[in-house]
């Protein structure tokens, strides 16, 4: 077999490359981090790559993605060439951070501290033949099944402790044992596994206090931005690719795991309890079962109850013995994540009636009604993240995050007052509210070249498209108003689905909560304005946060809090909204804006 | 840190070692096989190597243990010596084949095949939502606690066996499934860890059938040849030394599992059920755990009750999810191999009056009188066996096996009709009761030279001492004389100490049951002539053969076995020698040979 050379121009990295091979898979397989929203099938046009010499004629799908300026630099798109010959590419900047709203609660629910993690002193007499198991169980008062480790721990731990030992255990699961009665930190780790974003929080379980969170892009980005595309990279790539995703993730992981100990002062093998939520695809891929089954037709996961692991078995690097509880599903795409968010909302207590959204790269509903619980999908797609937007980005310092409408003009806020570097979920809704009120944006959703308009001068020309221009750097195109609309009607009509089925009413709703940095940032009265929810929801939103990884947190401390996920999972009926052909319906009327 | 350079004949082999190191562990640590009893305490003197060039001077334990001549060639101890310069060393050959008596069963007991492992050929129905685990749990009919592995194997069984899958389980334990419902091997691995010597049977558990046996030295022999050399090895070593006597077994076991597998034409992948046996301190290496509370009184093992592991927590080379059983232990030394000698001969359903001598390294007794069972172990020593002999040898070909008298002078046969090599246990003890029965040995053990005597001219002398010649490769010195002497003592001194307790006779026992190819060799006459046993023992004796063995192997065929294995533990009464002034005496008593 030949080899080619790739140059990677800023690194100064080479790899090595057989002829004949697809460059991007190459790239992804080399730690080269470039994103692909759509799984290197030449559709998002994200992968983009610069050929510093002898650039390879455009394809179709380039010619139609990027602009004649931009291929005529060189600039081509990673999934659309092979290694021909020895190539030397320029790799664009990979913005990993994400905003640490991610993992900033500002909703703190009330629950007992009982964790299922627990240390107990004691002193073994160590005279006479019994073995030293039995010794320990005498001391313990009562039978433990030992693991291969507890009994490689034993001898050194009575001999350094001279008897007196410290036995930390997962419920009924033996961690670990160590020598002396002495100050054993006893930690716990609380995952979520986004989609786009991983969040972890390192708990002191003795005290029930937060140590630290932190919060990273999911690496396995570059192979896609939605459970869809990563599903198609498994199903393209077979065991191998699943490999990559499932490594991908857990690097992260251990790498958020690294960052909380190292600010904490505390010690990765001191964590014995981890508790991981996601939805279906995030978790599977974690674990490296192949989830092809969610991505089509009946969308069923592999497994969906609750599941009890080692960390050892999952790659983590915490305490190798260490109990992995990771929540259970509803369905293919109501995951973990969101039964997280309703034991941390407390809903599965709650009286009255109420309404979860967790829109995040996907949007799931769950909706209370008279004591019953219904919960559904969109594929609302990433738009209220930024995602999919020409100009969106998270919530990070650069970004407008919220535009009002002045006398004379518009006034916008920029996270860390810089200077704009494109446009937050939030700054989106609120300008499309703007747009909508001043007539820019008609209810079908275009826009329209007023002249004479007091913000007519903001219209400008994109292509073969309108946009909106804030600022140099930010506008919003035709197609960026498309993909809110889309978003917009799949949530809208979602809710309302699940309404019909309650034989309920939006007037009955008590309380509208909205999970993840989506509701911490959003004006309630611009996401009624563009019609996601009726009117008279303005009053009832609650922002809780990062709900998913509190719910995380809460079954880390509290025992119960496990069980009562089984039972808020028994408890929810799970609609599938590719099979209402009234999803359609209301998803068609709804993708109308209100007038 | 300074590094010099061993050379290694006749191997080629270079190993790079630091300045100051001793000479022995580096020289194990890099592979390299030398016998080694003592674990470097320049005691047993076969620690030989040659040094090529630059012998450093004689230490007084090698001035002791090698002959001048060896001095002068160069020959040293490897123990003895630390790295100071480059080194050129002649390393003489390890003989690592064992005598495949080791492994071949002469004894059949009667048990019915009911394997803990079985196959369940299943079709699931893979319409609908619900999860696959869930569908499997359908077509199963029952709850299934699923592992991470069945996870990652499910969706890609259930897709290449278009709903059609063999569910593979061992007790309550899924192991694995597989796609189709054809032919799929279910094969299980029965092993006895010897001190010596490492026997693996592998069998077809559909079939109830032994596919194959096999046998090799423990490859931990270069640690030291018994129990106390390994668990010093381990205290003078600490984690590291654990670990290495560890990765020998595990990898002598791995050996076994390659060429039994080979030549069945089976796949390690397809054993899915193992079992163990083996005395504590083997059992505690394989596991890694550290066995040093054996080593001295209370002689505490770390643990005592049966174990159910996974293969791949053990590194073992089959199916990463099989069940390791282990089989309970009674005392830090009567341990698995004892109770599975037990469970092979049926001892626990037996009416009558049993003895049980497993003569290995170590000698474990067993009596059972009037329903009771007692157990002791003694610290006999390994001559029986050929160790510790000046030119004792296991049964293998050239070993002297059988010596008889007479009219003229000695007869003896040769293992392969070869030229003597050496003289394993059953050849010793002919010798040593003809050498008895013609007072050339008196009843205090002395070789006395009695010049007249028609054998006189096999009288030598060896160095300091006397010795009884039977070829010119082959003698008894005194010293081996003493060692048989020890080893007979402390094994009838055990049987009364056992009479005893159980306030039983000899007369009583109806079937002395020897175990181990102690058993199979031997002449009754001469175990009865050296005073090994009592006068009416000699009708009574029945050779089991590696009963151990087989026992392990019943546990892979009878599930109930394992159970059995549990209730005969807790039935032993268990009598620790060490603390019997009884033993001490009847010790001192039986060191003289009857008259």
């Amino acid at each position: 077999m030949r080899y080619h050379i790739i140059f990677l121009k800023p690194s100064g990295k080479k790899i090595e490359a057989p002829q004949g091979e697809r460059l991007l898979p190459i790239l992804l397989a080399s730690g080269v981090r470039i994103r692909s929203d759509c799984g290197g099938r030449g559709i998002c046009g994200h992968c983009r790559v610069r050929f510093l010499k002898g650039a390879p004629p455009p394809t179709e799908a380039e010619a139609h993605l990027l602009s004649p300026e931009e291929l005529e630099q060189g600039w081509r798109l990673a999934c659309q060439h092979k290694v021909e010959s020895d190539i030397a590419l320029w790799i664009p900047p990979f913005v990993e951070e994400v905003s640490q709203e991610k993992v900033r609660q500002t909703f703190q629910p009330i629950f007992p501290l009982r964790p299922k993690a627990s240390l107990i002193p004691l002193f073994v007499n160590q005279g006479g033949p019994n073995s030293a198991l039995e010794k320990l169980k005498d001391a313990l008062k009562e039978e433990i099944k030992p693991s291969l480790s507890l009994l490689r721990q034993l001898p050194g731990a009575l001999e350094d402790g001279k008897g007196s030992v410290t036995f930390i255990r997962v419920g009924r699961k033996t961690v670990s044992v160590r020598p002396g009665s002495g100050n054993v930190d006893l930690l716990g780790l609380a995952v979520d596994v986004g989609t786009s974003t991983l969040a972890a929080y390192l708990l002191d379980l003795r005290e029930g206090k937060e140590l630290g969170a932190k919060a990273i892009a999911n690496p396995q980005i570059s192979f896609g931005t939605d459970v869809i595309s990563r599903i198609t990279y498994v199903r393209e790539n077979g065991k191998k690719g699943l490999e990559e995703l499932r490594e991908a993730v857990v690097s992260g992981v251990n790498h958020l795991v690294k960052k909380l100990c190292l600010k904490a002062g505390a010690v990765p093998q001191d964590i014995v309890h981890a508790v991981f939520v996601g939805n279906p695809t995030m978790l599977h891929l974690l674990l490296g079962i192949d989830p092809s089954s969610i991505g089509e037709a009946p969308f069923a996961p592999v497994w969906k109850e609750a599941l009890s692991l080692r960390a050892k078995d999952l790659d983590l690097m915490i305490n190798a013995e260490a109990v992995v509880d990771l929540l259970p599903f509803v369905s293919g795409y109501v995951g973990a994540d969101t039964v997280a968010c309703l034991l941390a909302c407390r809903l599965h207590e709650a009286d009255g009636s109420f309404l979860l959204l967790d829109i995040g790269t996907n949007g799931e509903i769950v909706l209370g009604i008279g004591g019953k619980i219904f919960a559904c999908s969109t594929a609302a797609g990433p738009a209220f993240e930024g995602g999919r937007i020409s100009c969106g980005m998270p919530a990070l310092p650069g970004a407008v995050s919220h535009v009002s409408l002045q006398a004379r003009g518009l006034r916008w806020e920029i996270i860390g007052e810089e200077k704009p570097r494109g446009i937050c979920g939030s700054g989106l809704v609120d300008l499309l509210a703007i747009l909508l009120q001043t007539g820019l944006v008609n209810s079908s959703g275009r826009l329209v070249s007023r002249p004479g308009h007091f913000l007519s001068s903001h219209i400008v020309s994109y292509g073969n498209q309108l946009a909106f221009q804030i600022a140099n750097t930010v506008s919003l195109t035709q197609r960026d108003i498309r993909e809110l609309q889309l978003a917009k009607a799949a949530i809208r009509a979602g809710i309302e689905v699940l309404l019909e089925y309650a034989g309920g009413t939006p007037g009955e709703i008590e309380t509208v909560y909205l999970a993840g940095s989506f509701g911490s940032q959003m004006r309630p009265e611009s996401l009624v304005r563009i019609g996601l929810f009726p009117k008279d929801f303005v009053s009832k939103i609650r922002p809780v946060g990062n709900a998913a990884g509190l719910g995380a947190v809460i079954a880390l401390l509290d025992c119960n809090a496990l069980e009562e996920a089984d039972e808020i999972t028994k408890r929810i009926k799970y609609i599938e909204l590719s099979r209402e052909s009234l999803f359609s319906s209301k998803f068609v009327k709804h993708l109308h804006f209100p007038n």
